[in-house]
């Protein structure tokens, strides 16, 4: 709407990029740390994370997974293994060679020639070898079996281009692990996790995806199977939210887990792994954010409500801060989407319209204001996060409300605004999947002619594979187009391969990605 | 008890060390990685771990004091300011010199040459300077104070000489950063972190304290004043379990955090840091072990009842089963210690008595075995770990209750066990202070001739300072003697100091210590 003055200075429409570098700030989410590709999570960000972390967690545990920890150090012979089987293997990743800082002399510090590793430690980049070696003293039976890890840690990839949250040297993830006795086990569990993933991420941080197999070449490195859930950004693109791998018994046989079964013999596991990470906020900024700032799903709010009292530096101020504090400790006793309300009092100095501002750009999903006409009138002024602005007059949408109604209605409010969140993204999501392309070159005018952020196609094929398949995927890499998956329980295809020209025999959605 | 079998092959007067690495392994906690001087939390020891953070991290969110997430990677330059003040400087750090690895031609692998760091990068062994860093940006008027950070994460210190938990090259922590307008605000902060560290170490982990400030020199380099929780473990030394420094402006300066006070004068900031670990893991083993393992206090136990159905791979078992869950589900509805029993019931194959004894030395505080006699009769055998033995009988101390009767009295049980184990520990604690020594000989002799496990002696000094101080200290180190604190609220001094002869000015606790 032209007549809204909106709270940052780069809209979506016009440089989705530079907005989610403004969102990012101007919600407090992260920053630079000066240090190359390493991002600083502020209060905000991390509070969020958090949240994710918590209901993932919950998840995870609940399936009787367990949480450990690994070493941040991997030696280098746990890559050399990858390595052998690698030519002209190279890769981007921290390694550490010193033990110890000393002075140079020159008022600055050098790594102690005297303190060389003997042999270098990697800072990893993934557990899965350092977790397989454990496995492998871990398990000696099937009565062993399955042994289920998860491990929430921090890992390092060296990146040239950063982009914060989707892309930096260090990020945060979890990463589970798990080993079976059978093939069917490790299938069940690589679908649980996905089906777990598809269930945090839509109903904890409001992102629809699309849960499927990834086709050969996005398969992970030695997996059989790759699935992942795929979420649609607001400029059409897809993020890739979380992955889970069958890795046959492939892993297992580098690794040496061996378990002898009910008959005496050493059979190989059959492993699973799986992983997301702060990957995700990101994938929340580019779903929920508009020209205001971030629009945090209830669920995932560090703060739902947060509580603004109008002072006046006058001793007024006192009655109205009581006022408050009453109406906050009311709120924090009423129950929304299964857990007690978060409710922030909000009493840091500094002008109340200049707080709500901040607030609406770091998208708290409920701002109630109050001053001291409220708080005669027994009511409260409240902004809904998601639903911001009147439309027809260009103003905010404030709504007054009667304190008591407001409270009692506190659980239902939270739950519609979850719902409605996630409701726009996925209207926006499935209006933007076009399907029935049955050229190819009409999947290219699409992405030509389509306006700036043209979505998602889904086309039949034929499932190439080998030289065939690497046609296909530089075909489409000149357009810059990717395969996302093979979205699971999707129509039967009944055409012909929009590449090959041969029998269709599935569906698959082609996208744009970060 | 000479006729008791207990489940460690190493007794805890025998050889304490020795011991202490026997429960690590037997409860199942951690073990060593290949990795050097790093270690593998397993899953019950990361689970105990993880109580204790989410009880420590309530209580840092209770005081308002928000989560961060801070790079791995520190730059040099952060060092350098350090090191201008220090003669010889040289610290055990891991340093990252190179961002890839390539294979060397021969099936190894190398840091690649080509891809040599500009600078260096320091795996942090604290985060200190780099949120010194953050604060100076994020700090501009007096309406941004206080500003109140934390961090969960892992840290790196080079350590030649490792000891599970207690010493590690890598190990896990908590790093509370604040910075406040005056002098007195700071202080205020230190003394509730301090006391934040006291109430979650005694009343979580039952493990008692004795909170005062560090001498001169045990305190941080650079902070004004150093206060500790000192905890005795049961060999009579003490572990140092928690620590909250004041660091008045130094750090302020260093880092150049100043803020504009409400008259417009440019101020720098009165700064505080704490911090616990991994360590208090190794705390609790000291302290709630005994000779059949680790005895875990409920409220930070993974599980505190554990249900183990006896099965005979015979159709019965089902019943059982069924039992047994319906046994799970009432006990997970009752509420112990604030918050629903966490109770597992444990299926995995393999014979009940030795699933017992892994759970005893695991130090689950309740064991349930049930039998399908039990389930006839509606009852249930109960272990409860803290108490394990009939000392007369020689044999277990299983109690043979009703069903319903145990299910209705669970939140009283652990309630109970958390006390006594409190109790048991504060006890010996006390009976293991020796007070009213007032010569250096009788110290000497009491260490000496005290058997092998002394504890700890207090005596009134004239709190030297300078050189004087450092001949204490090097009277002290040859008996392997420290100064712990100087407890918070003890009788004021009324003698001489046991070192100077001067007039004493308050009094201090000696101790060996880990
Ligand atoms: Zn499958
Ligand atoms: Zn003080």
């Amino acid at each position: 709407m032209s007549n809204i003055r909106h709270a940052l200075n780069v809209k979506r429409e016009e440089d989705f990029a530079k907005w989610y570098q403004e969102v990012i700030s101007a919600a407090d989410l992260a920053e630079e740390s000066g240090v190359r590709g390493c991002m600083v999570i502020k209060p905000w960000g991390y509070g969020i994370w958090e949240r994710i972390q918590r209901l993932m967690d919950d998840r995870i545990k609940q399936a009787g997974v367990q949480n450990t920890y690994f070493p941040i150090f991997i030696p280098l012979a746990n890559f050399e293994r990858e390595a052998a089987h690698v030519e002209g293997f190279a890769k981007e990743m921290a390694v550490v060679t010193h033990h110890r800082l000393i002075a140079d002399g020159k008022g600055g510090l050098i790594p102690d020639p005297e303190a060389k590793l003997e042999e270098p430690l990697v800072v990893r980049p993934t557990s899965e070898t350092i977790i397989g070696d454990a496995m492998s003293r871990w398990v000696q039976s099937w009565r062993d079996l399955p042994l289920m890890l998860n491990q929430w840690a921090n890992v390092v990839r060296w990146e040239m281009r950063t982009r914060m949250f989707l892309r930096t040297s260090e990020f945060l993830w979890q990463e589970g692990h798990t080993a079976h006795a059978t093939r069917e086990d490790a299938l069940e569990e690589t679908h649980r996790a996905l089906e777990m993933y598809r269930a945090c991420v839509e109903e904890d941080l409001a992102l629809p995806v699309i849960a499927g197999e990834k086709p050969e070449n996005e398969r992970f490195p030695g997996a059989d199977e790759t699935w992942s859930i795929e979420a649609m950004m607001q400029d059409g693109k897809a993020l890739q939210a979380g992955t889970s791998h069958y890795l046959g018994t492939n892993f297992a046989q580098a690794a040496n887990i061996q378990y002898q079964d009910r008959e005496g013999t050493q059979q190989h596991c059959h492993t699973t792994s799986w992983g997301t990470s702060t990957r995700l906020v990101g994938g929340l900024v580019m779903t929920h954010g508009d020209d205001d700032g971030l629009r945090v799903p209830p669920r995932v709010a560090p703060h739902q409500v947060i509580i603004l009292p109008i002072l006046r530096d006058k001793p007024e101020d006192d009655a109205l801060l009581a006022y408050c504090e009453d109406l906050r400790a009311g709120l924090a006793k009423h129950q929304a989407l299964g857990e007690p309300v978060r409710v922030l009092l909000d009493k840091m100095p500094g002008k109340a319209s200049a707080k709500r501002w901040d607030w609406v750009r770091k998208g708290a999903p409920i701002i109630l204001e109050v001053g001291p006409r409220d708080m005669e009138n027994g009511k409260v002024a409240a902004i809904r996060r998601d639903t911001l602005w009147n439309t027809e007059s260009g103003k905010l949408a404030t709504e007054f409300v009667s304190r008591d109604v407001f409270v009692s209605g506190i659980g239902q409010l939270l739950e519609d605004i979850q719902d409605s969140l996630f409701r726009e993204a996925s209207d926006r999501r499935d209006a933007n999947i076009t399907r029935g392309v049955t050229e190819w070159k009409d999947v290219v005018q699409f992405y030509k002619s389509n306006g700036k952020y043209p979505g998602w196609v889904e086309v039949q094929w034929s499932k190439p594979t080998g030289s065939a398949l690497e046609k296909v995927v530089e075909q489409l890499k000149a357009e810059k187009l990717t395969i996302r998956n093979v979205p699971r329980g999707s129509e039967p295809a009944d055409g012909v391969c929009i590449f090959t020209g041969e029998k269709a025999v599935e569906r698959i959605l082609v996208a744009r990605a970060y």
